[in-house]
């Protein structure tokens, strides 16, 4: 198996591209499971923004009461876009800091650090806690994402 | 022109990859297609957000109405916004799933399945179909996306 | 330095591959800037969506009058939105096509005119430019990606 893995790229068999793909895979999971909370609070609260997303509930103008916003669903729905604005440049940029060379102690440090950030922040969003803890998990998530952007602009600048 | 795309890297020569970047294109230009459509019904619907859009059509007073909400505009959204936050897992996971040696043909059932189940997607919230015809076709993209994740965690795991 | 990296991965030392790296991060940073320039209208407007995020600004009734929208924080809100539905497409299909085999001339001028056409697009939608100014940036950066794309499904067609 490893042998095939070899033969088709080396890229999976250098360690520092390995940590990237396991915490880019945990990462996007994590954004995933965004979905099943949104749809577990629409379900749950009956809150929902599609018509034909009523039908199971009602007919008519009974299924019409359940077209409306509700403050758990539209919390879920932020959570989920900040981590689209976060999360894809960390694996855009990610990708490219892992392809630029670091050590692999630093890399791992940069993206144990985002991973634990970023669930701290999706936490600190749907409990939620007080601020500033979402403020600083974002913000600990985002200088990540820039000291890996120096990193491979330092290695890769060609304008 | 095939030895120079050899010289440059060997990736594009390799059939997994080969083929991820097939549907990668194909369902990143699907989803470009929903700016198209959100811009057709504005246009058609005459629903703007920004004032400076709604010039065209008249001044002052004249031009404030077209500053409006539209259903079949924010429909064509929601499918946008859809897209977002499944295809950019699907493309992020896909990479590093084609990086991680996979067989040809399952990653070619992974990658058709996919690309099959958000054209569906697409066609069940535009037109609109009747529900579970919406969620089903989600639920089978999701589902890809997750096994994709498996088989690179199973491959690359460093944490 | 560059020894180890050369030892890590090649990618890196491929021209192209670097144009591509140096590129990509300027939009991803770009696109992450958005998210400070929200946070600078949220604070200086006063126009928040999370209780949370008020309470440094009075306590109950007096904090509530700050849980409102504001034209400018939605303005930033919908450059970001149309950073992530365009800047995702061009970084998933121009690292295909960095690793098609793109002559060095022809990738930086794909790279750079879309560069130029995302940074004209927040602009024109921060200042507001009057139309047609931001839909012709949009355009041209829209233009760019459906190149790259074409250039990758003709190198990499396997379905």
């Amino acid at each position: 198996r490893r042998g095939e893995m070899a033969k088709s790229t080396q890229l999976i068999n250098n360690e520092v591209f390995r940590a990237y793909a396991t915490y880019a895979a945990i990462v996007l999971l994590k954004m995933m499971l965004m979905s099943l909370i949104t749809a577990y609070f629409r379900l749950t609260r009956k809150a929902f923004v599609n018509p034909e997303d009523t039908e199971a509930f009602g007919k008519g103008e009974a299924a019409k009461k359940f077209l409306r916003t509700d403050p758990d669903v539209e919390r879920a729905r932020r959570g989920h876009l900040n981590d689209l604005e976060n999360i894809v440049p960390f694996v855009g940029i990610g990708l490219l800091y892992a392809l630029s060379g670091p050590e692999l102690s630093t890399a791992l440090l940069h993206f144990r650090i985002f991973t634990g950030a970023r669930i701290l922040h999706t936490l600190a969003y749907l409990i939620p806690l007080p601020q500033p803890g979402r403020g600083l998990s974002w913000a600990v998530g985002y200088s990540v994402t820039l000291s890996m952007a120096y990193n491979v602009l330092k290695a890769a600048w060609l304008l």
